[in-house]
């Protein structure tokens, strides 16, 4: 079945490196879904203000060119171990598609503000859904080896003077506390970038403590 | 995006007349997600055991030739009144793939037995994904017009000596009880046909009471 984008993400982070591994991992993150020319018309739209939650379905456009694997290492198990694919969200699948569940802010004329995506900048959309909660809700399944949501771990010291406005380092505070480095990787001396709201956001990362050091306006890490 | 097929999903209800318009909504159903050649690979399906749901993303295959449009009239509204596209789950939309929740019974060498699908047999899946709660369970989300689930509407009996197991008949009466007719047919001197694990079960309905009538070996109506 070939799929039509009917829809494009736009959020702040513009890059893979930082997006949170699952949707509502980072809640405060807001984005905008922006149709495609036929698909955002008003009447389509109608009785969606009923919903307080929608399902995105996209692409994993970034990881479009690598293989898929019957297993994978899952980052919250550390890397080190490892899942049949059917028992992860990871990317590399044999269909990439990805399937969020957002919160809707507002809904535009051409546009639905959502909450807590964890898509990139750029993604397309291929369809969505209104969130029902008799049909998708079910707090007691049993949850595998994704028990709880990833823990915070990490504490976000920000220097003085960033370019962001409150609710933009909300967020920020939000995504890095997750920790987005690799697994295994623990380089105290080493100076991580994340492209996030048209800046490059430079930190490191010493114990359990993240400093964000400088936000330079670029699209080097695009 | 080029999808696919990852695997076929197996079920007694072989056309569409009569299957539930939403997954879980007959948790009897019992079927299987039966894996293509190279995609249910054992280690693939490592660590699914400690799941008990799983989403499944599928095509509306029996759909695919017709066309969108930007409102529908969802049956569970009586038929009489609009929808955007984008607040339902209606099989009509720009790209017709599906998403149901499903539950996980067993997992064979290259299956999984579920309940509660609302697929026809022989729809085509594309993605397999276990269900998070901390990422998809949201029962406090406001459901718009879909704030509860669909009423069992009509009594069911049930003919002796029909051909069906106990567990069959079970399911059957579930299906049943959901009122397969499209809106606003109420004819009370019809016979009904459904195809059903291999039989063309024939019924009418009188006032709230619908009379399972026969069952017919043969693919008439598949």
């Amino acid at each position: 079945m070939n799929l039509v984008p009917v829809a494009t993400y736009r959020g702040p982070i513009k890059a893979k490196f930082g997006t949170p591994r699952q949707s509502g991992l980072a809640p405060a993150v807001e984005g905008r879904v922006e149709f495609l020319e036929g698909y955002g018309v008003e009447e389509a739209l109608k009785g969606l203000e009923g919903f307080s939650r929608i399902w995105l379905i996209w692409g994993f456009s970034l990881n479009a060119k690598e293989q898929w694997r019957p297993t994978v290492r899952p980052p919250r198990l550390g890397g080190n171990r490892t899942m049949g694919v059917w028992a992860t969200r990871s990317p590399y699948r044999p269909n990439p598609i990805g399937l969020s569940c957002v919160e809707v802010t507002a809904i535009g004329k051409n546009s639905i503000s959502v909450k807590g995506a964890d898509l990139v900048d750029g993604t397309p959309i291929f369809d969505i859904k209104p969130y029902i909660p008799y049909a998708d809700a079910f707090p007691d399944s049993k949850p595998g080896f994704a028990a709880e949501a990833p823990e915070r771990k990490l504490k976000v010291d920000f220097t003085d003077g960033l370019p962001f406005s409150a609710e933009q380092l909300r967020a920020l505070e939000q995504i890095l506390s997750l920790d987005p480095r690799p697994a295994y990787q623990d380089d105290e001396t080493r100076t991580y970038g994340m492209a996030y709201e048209g800046y490059d956001v430079h930190f490191n990362i010493k114990g359990n403590v993240l400093t964000v050091l400088d936000a330079r306006k670029g699209t080097e890490l695009d």
